[in-house]
């Protein structure tokens, strides 16, 4: 048993504030505890288990129990401050961010490295930052907030361009980790900020 | 970059027209752009990737960016025409029915080309066709619309069962994806033009 | 064609019984015939194969065509029987606990014969057992019954320990195999018997 490098903690990080926000929404619908920390585990780790079935290769959560112990401890943590967790919306939020910018970092990382061209990539760190909290959403019934929201999976895509552009110019990849990182953080930070959204489709009066 | 085929060609129609009916049940609920060009995608490519999850190969729009492009092509068609769409549903019942018949028919061959027996195709023939519209409902949050409405995946199950037919008959693999896409398209609009459905299961009053 | 094992048998009654629960349930949403098979069939198979996607091999309902007609037979026992079924509750909640055992025992044997740890076994188990419950509901367009209702898919949990804890004693697989589906059985038997159910999350007031 080493010690978790940054990355990781990072990546602990990501997961336990994106199970917080599954077992917000639960909690909020009456779910009991064990469907609390379902719906806590698949947003945290929906998005990258979709990933790597689609890469053909095992989910990440079958190669290291952390991610379900990181929802464990979100579930606690909401069972024992409870309201008192409203009052730190904005830490969530950041901590959020940084989930998002990190698994975002992750995905594209990881499809690259298994020779898939940036296109798939930039939609792989997408689907690993965004796609968990789609599955939140169908899980307790409602329309997905991202489809409808301020910018969100559009940061993915923004943070994962950059980072195929940072390797196109010869940027190393520790650094082009935290510059694309810091992309998708800032998009996202700077739509919340200024209520930045994307129009809404209007196609037809129905 | 190489011509496409006339295959590929009826293959981007189908996404084109699969694509469209997602963005436009996504516009009448509210979805901002990304969510509506998101619907579309799955709508679209769903059924495919379940289809080749299932078969354990490396899903059909990962490995060309066409599917992305066809679908992109569709949000734009329905932002610029807008309302127009309506006065044509005719023509995309049309591009939608050419869509189902072969995407039935590339599920069934790719399914028996791997070695699979008949009713295993005909069920991948029918995900690869109808599985897209049901992840669409699921996301816009109704009950999907198959399971109600008049004839749609038994239409690619018969077509599917055809294409076995003909194999077994020794005909050979153009015709029979013609045959067996005439059949589906055959029956979907038979069923249509005259509104012909399957019973109501009624095995409770609730 | 062989004569099927003990065990294959008691596959295929979890099958029809988990169909039947899928069907009965899609008939008070007005499903038509294929609806109600196809979300009888998901019930059935869809934990399997979400386990079997995510071990990397070819889902298990595409190697048996046991699986689909025992759905079959389950819609047609709906279809004849209709009504007089509700008056079978007991031999139905049995029958569909004998499938959950069943199925949380294969899905623990067959993780733990491809090498992945206990922890990831008794997850499978659960999702093997459970998560067909999940498509059922999310496919009628409900929250999922099992993150609300009285003890299910802890049943699976706890049968999954037990598995592992009889194997640690050096206890045989068949003997494992009935202690540990025993222990599924009873604990849910009990559980509802009881009402015993774990409590609501309640961490903010919405």
């Amino acid at each position: 048993m080493a010690f978790p490098s940054f990355m990781e903690i990072l990546d602990f990080i990501g997961t336990f504030a994106f199970a917080i926000s599954g077992i917000r929404l639960a909690s909020a619908k009456q779910f009991d505890l064990f469907g609390a920390y379902v719906v806590g585990v698949v947003t945290a780790i929906g998005g990258g288990t979709l990933r790597d079935l689609m890469l053909g290769v095992t989910p990440i959560w079958m190669t290291n129990p952390m991610y379900l112990i990181c929802s464990g401890i979100a579930l606690v943590w909401v069972i024992v401050f409870g309201k008192r967790i409203i009052n730190h919306q904005v830490t969530f939020f950041i901590f959020d961010t940084i989930g998002l910018a990190l698994f975002t970092v992750v995905g594209v990382e990881k499809t690259l490295a298994m020779g898939f061209p940036l296109w798939v990539a930039v939609i792989m760190g997408t689907i690993t930052g965004a796609a968990g909290g789609v599955f939140r959403d169908v899980f307790i019934n409602e329309i997905p907030l991202i489809f409808r929201k301020e910018i969100y999976a559009l940061a993915c895509i923004i943070g994962g361009l950059c980072y195929g552009l940072c390797g196109w110019l010869g940027i190393g990849s520790v650094i082009n980790e935290c510059i694309s990182g810091a992309c998708v953080f800032l998009v996202r930070i700077l739509a919340v900020k200024y209520h930045l959204g994307l129009p809404i489709l209007k196609g037809e009066d129905e």
